[in-house]
C-alpha cells in the first residue's frame, strides 16, 4: 500500500518558493468562501513518528487564517477524559460550521498503538468500525472529513531521527518511545494498512502522502486540501441554486410507514393499558421505599463509579417535571444534574445535532437527568418538518452508535415515553389554563403539538421501534394517572442501577414485592 | 448576629399552602420578565449542615420554570479543576443573563472550613476579600447577587440530625462528617459571622434565615428573592425609559486623561527607541538559541507542573501573527494552543466579559496564547465606545484581579504590546494590498482603526499604567524591525519562564550573552 509513497519526491526551495503564493491564494479563498456555508472542514493528519505531521500542520497554519481554524492534538486523556465515553473528547474538538479544523492522530492514535503492541484483532476491528461510523456520521451531517497518511520508510524514519537528534535545536522531538516505535516499524504499517483500508470510504477518503520532504508534503497536501474543498463547495453552490432532489419524494413514497402515517395501524402506544392508577396510600408507601432505595442505588453507583442518564420524552403535560421531581427529591443533589433541552445556542446550531448532548455527559459516579433529548430528532424535528426526512432517517442510526458507546462504556441508559391520552391531556390543559402558578406552562406551541397527535403517534412507533435496545431500552409510561407514572418511572429506574451495581446494601433494601412483578408485566 | 435566626418561626402546614400560590405565581412573573433583561440572577445559600438549604433549593425549583433556572453544587474539585485557578469552577458555572443561578454554599464552602478547623486568620481574611471583590464584579457587570444563610442553633441542628438519623428514608443525609462538624459548631458560628460581616455589601447583601422550619424558611426565601428581582426590574425599567445619567459627563470631565486625550503629553509609547533593527545572519542564530532554549523551558514547565499565559495585543499590522509562530516552531504542539479572541458568541454575550477567557484557562504545565485579549475591553471598546466609561474604568481593577489569581495560582503571565510608528504601519498596509495571500489581513476595519490612532495611543497609555504589575508585566515591543521584534519576544518569553522554572537542565543552555543584556536595557 506504501510503496508509492516512498518514491523519494522532493520539492527543491526554488520549487517550493515558486508555488507557494497561488496555492495560499487558493486556499485562502477557499477558506473565505467555507466561512459563509454551513459546513465544517474535518482535516486528520495520521503516520508514523517523524512522516512529518507537524510541518504541514504548520505550513498549513501559516498559509490559512488562523481565525478560522483550529489545530488540536491530543495527548493522553485526563481524569476528566477518561471518566467519559472515549470520543467525548473527540466531539468537543470538532470544529464549528464554517471552520477548518485540523486533527492530529485524535481517533486513530489508539487503535493503531494498541494494535501495533499487539493488541488483539477483534478489538481493533471494532475500533475501526467505530471510526468509519462515526467520520460517516460527521459526513452525512454536511461535513468535509479528508485525511491524509504521512508516509516515512523504515529507513527513512531512522535517517530523520537521526538527522533530528544530532541538531541541539530539534533533539527534543526524538525521544525514546520514538525509537521504540521505530523498531516496532513492520507492526504500524500493518496496522496502518488494515487503518487505511478499512476506513478510507467515499466521503472519507485517506490520502497516502510520501513525508520524506516537508515541502513536498506540504504541497501536495495543501493541494489536495484545496481541490477537496473546491468540490465541496462546487457542489455546495449548485445545490443551493437547483430544487429540491426529487430523491426524496420517491424516499417518502416507499416509506414503510405509508400505513401508519395514515393512522391505520395501530402503533405501540395503542397498546398501553391506560385505565392503571394507584390509590394516594399504596403511593406514599411506595414512594418513600422507592426513593429511599433510588438512594442507596445513587451512592452505591457513586462508589463504583457507574454513571446513569436517564432520558425523558412526552406529550405536553404528561407531567415529566413531576416525575423528575420526585426523583431528584430522593437524589443527593451534588450527584445529580437536570439538563433541560432548549433551542440549541449558536455555539451549538454550529455543530452536528449530537454534538450539545455529548457536551453534558457527566464524570464517572453521576446522574445525568435529560429533560427533552437527542429524540427531538426524530419527534418534533421530523413531525415540523425541521429535519429533512433524509436527517431524520439517518438519526435512528446515530443515535444507536451513540448510546452504544455510552452503555459500552458502562454507563446506565434509561429513556421514557410519558404517555396520555387525547383526552386526559385535554383535561390538563384546561386545568392549566386554570390554574395561576400552572399557566406558564401552556404555550400556543402546545396546542399546536396537539393538532398533530397523529404525526407524533406516529413518530413515537418508529422511535421505540428503532431505537429500544436490550441495553438502552424505552419504557412506556402510562400516565394518565400521575401517581402510577411516577412510581412507574421511580421503579424502572432503580431496577435499572440495580441491574447494574447490585442490591443496595443497607438493611433497608425493600423487598421485590408482588405489585412491582405486576407492574413489570404492564409495561 | 444569629440570635434573630432561632426565635422558632414556623409556618403551618396551612399557612404555607394557603400562601404558596401567589408567591409561586409572582414569582414565576418575576422570572419571565428577568427573562428579557440582559442581567443574571446569583443566588447563593450558605449555611451549617441541615439547616435546610436543600430544601429551600427544592421548593424554589418546583415553584420557577426550571428551563430558565439552573441549581449548582460543587463537590470536591476533580483533577482537571484542582489544576486551574480556584474560581474557574465558579465562572463555569454562573448562569447567563435572563436566568437564575441557585449555587450551593460555592465560593464560601472552602474559606468556611478552613476557618473551622483553624486555618490562619490571614488566609481566611483574604479569601473573604477575593470573595467580595469577585462578587462586586458580579454586580457591577448587572448582576443581581443575592445571599442566604440559613441558620440552626446548635441544638436545633442536634434535633434535625437525630430525626432524621432515625427515618430509614433520610439517613442517608446524616454522615460522619456532620458530626463532626456539629461538634465544631462553635467554630463555623464564628467564622460564619466573620463571613457575613465582611461579605455583606450594598450590591450583595446575606439574608440571615431561621432554619427550623423548612416551610417556613422556604417562604421566607422566595419572599426575599421576590422582592430583590422586583427591585431591580423596577431600577432596570425605569433606567430604560430615561436619559442616561448626567454622571458620566461629568466623569469624562474629571477625567485625568483630557490632556493626554488631546494628543498633548508624551504616552509611554513616545518612549521608544523604534530604530532597532536585527540583521538577518544575527536573527537566525538567535532564532535558533531561543527557540532551542523555549522549547528545553517548556518542557520544564512541563515536568513543574508551571503553565504560562502570553498576551498579544499591538497595532494592525504590527506582526502578531509572525512572533506567535515563530514561538509555536519551538513549542511541542501538544502542550500550547492558541487562543484568537473574535466577537464573542451568543453563550459568551451571556456573560461577564471576562468569562470568555476564564474558559480557555487551561491545565497544568501548558501554554496559552492569547491573539489579543480582555484588553479589548480598554482598547477597541474603550475607543470605539462599546463599552461605557464605567465599564471600561471599573475594568482596569477587573482585569487586575483576574491576573492577580492566575499569578497567584503559579502561573507565568506575560503580555506584549506590539508597537509600531504610523509610517510603518502605513507602509505595511500598502504591502499588504499588493501582496495577493496578505490582502485577507487587510480590512476596513484596520483602516478605521487607523485613524483613531491618537484615541488608541491613550488607551494603551492607561493600559499600561494601570496593568503593568511586577507578576504580570507589560512588554512593550518595538516592532518596526520584524525580526527585532521577534527576537525580543521570544527572549521575553523565555526569560519569564527561565524566571519561574529556573534555566533549562540540558546542556545545550545558552549563555547569557551581551546582546541579551543589551536589549534589556532597550525595553
Amino acid at each position: 500500500m506504501f510503496e508509492t509513497a516512498e518514491l523519494g519526491r522532493k520539492a527543491t526551495k526554488r520549487e517550493y518558493k515558486a508555488r507557494v503564493p497561488s496555492l495560499r491564494q487558493a486556499l485562502l479563498a477557499a477558506q473565505e468562501r467555507v466561512r459563509h456555508t454551513d459546513f465544517p472542514v474535518v482535516v486528520l493528519f495520521g503516520g508514523v513518528d517523524g512522516a512529518g505531521k507537524g510541518d504541514v500542520v504548520h505550513a498549513l497554519n501559516e498559509w490559512m487564517d488562523p481565525r478560522w481554524m483550529v489545530t488540536r492534538t491530543f495527548e493522553r486523556p485526563s481524569q476528566d477524559e477518561a471518566e467519559r465515553p472515549a470520543y467525548w473528547r473527540f466531539w468537543q474538538a470538532l470544529p464549528p460550521k464554517g471552520q477548518i479544523g485540523l486533527l492530529l492522530s485524535a481517533w486513530y492514535s489508539r487503535p493503531l498503538l494498541r494494535r501495533a503492541y499487539g493488541g488483539p484483532e477483534a478489538e481493533f476491528e471494532e475500533a475501526l468500525e467505530e471510526i468509519a461510523d462515526f467520520e460517516k456520521q460527521l459526513a452525512d451531517d454536511g461535513a468535509v472529513v479528508v485525511k491524509f497518511w504521512l508516509h516515512l520508510g523504515k529507513q527513512g524514519q531512522e535517517k530523520r531521527f537521526k538527522r533530528l537528534a544530532k541538531d541541539p535545536l530539534h533533539a527534543w522531538r526524538v525521544t525514546e518511545r520514538d525509537w521504540d516505535h521505530w523498531r516496532k516499524y513492520e507492526d504500524f504499517v500493518g496496522a496502518a494498512e488494515r487503518i487505511i483500508g478499512r476506513t478510507s470510504t467515499g466521503d472519507c477518503p485517506w490520502h497516502i502522502v510520501e513525508g520524506v520532504c516537508p515541502r513536498y508534503a506540504s504541497l501536495h497536501v495543501g493541494g489536495l486540501l484545496l481541490e477537496t474543498i473546491e468540490r465541496r463547495l462546487a457542489e455546495h453552490e449548485e445545490a443551493h441554486t437547483s430544487l429540491p432532489a426529487p430523491a426524496h419524494a420517491a424516499l417518502a413514497e416507499a416509506s414503510l410507514d405509508a400505513e401508519l402515517a395514515h393512522g391505520r395501524a395501530p402503533t405501540v402506544l395503542a397498546k398501553l393499558d391506560m385505565t392503571q392508577r394507584l390509590e394516594k396510600n399504596a403511593y406514599r408507601t411506595l414512594l418513600a421505599t422507592h426513593q429511599g432505595r433510588l438512594n442507596r442505588l445513587q451512592l452505591q453507583a457513586r462508589n463504583q463509579k457507574v454513571s446513569t442518564i436517564l432520558v425523558f420524552e412526552g406529550w405536553d403535560a404528561a407531567g415529566k417535571g413531576g416525575a423528575i421531581r420526585r426523583m431528584n427529591a430522593a437524589l443527593d443533589s451534588r450527584g445529580v444534574r437536570v439538563v433541560p433541552t432548549a433551542a440549541p445556542s449558536d455555539e451549538e446550531s454550529a455543530q452536528h445535532y449530537l454534538w450539545r448532548f455529548w457536551r453534558h455527559l457527566s464524570r464517572a459516579g453521576r446522574v445525568t437527568i435529560f429533560d427533552r433529548s437527542w429524540y427531538g430528532r426524530v419527534l418534533v424535528e421530523r413531525v415540523e418538518g425541521f429535519a429533512s426526512e433524509k436527517e431524520w432517517r439517518r438519526a435512528y442510526a446515530e443515535i444507536n452508535r451513540f448510546e452504544q458507546q455510552v452503555t459500552n462504556h458502562g454507563i446506565v441508559l434509561v429513556k421514557f415515553w410519558m404517555h396520555l391520552t387525547r383526552e386526559e391531556q385535554l383535561a390538563r390543559f384546561h386545568e392549566r389554563e386554570q390554574t395561576p402558578w400552572k399557566r406558564w406552562k401552556l404555550t400556543e406551541e402546545d396546542w399546536r403539538n396537539r393538532e398533530r397527535w397523529d404525526d407524533y403517534e406516529v413518530a413515537v412507533h418508529d422511535m421505540v421501534e428503532r431505537t429500544s435496545t436490550r441495553r438502552a431500552p424505552w419504557i412506556l409510561v402510562e400516565a394518565n394517572d400521575k401517581l402510577f407514572a411516577r412510581i412507574k418511572v421511580l421503579e424502572s429506574v432503580c431496577s435499572a442501577i440495580e441491574a447494574r451495581v447490585g442490591p443496595p446494601d443497607e438493611p433497608h433494601a425493600p423487598s421485590k414485592d408482588a405489585r412491582k412483578e405486576k407492574k413489570r408485566g404492564a409495561r
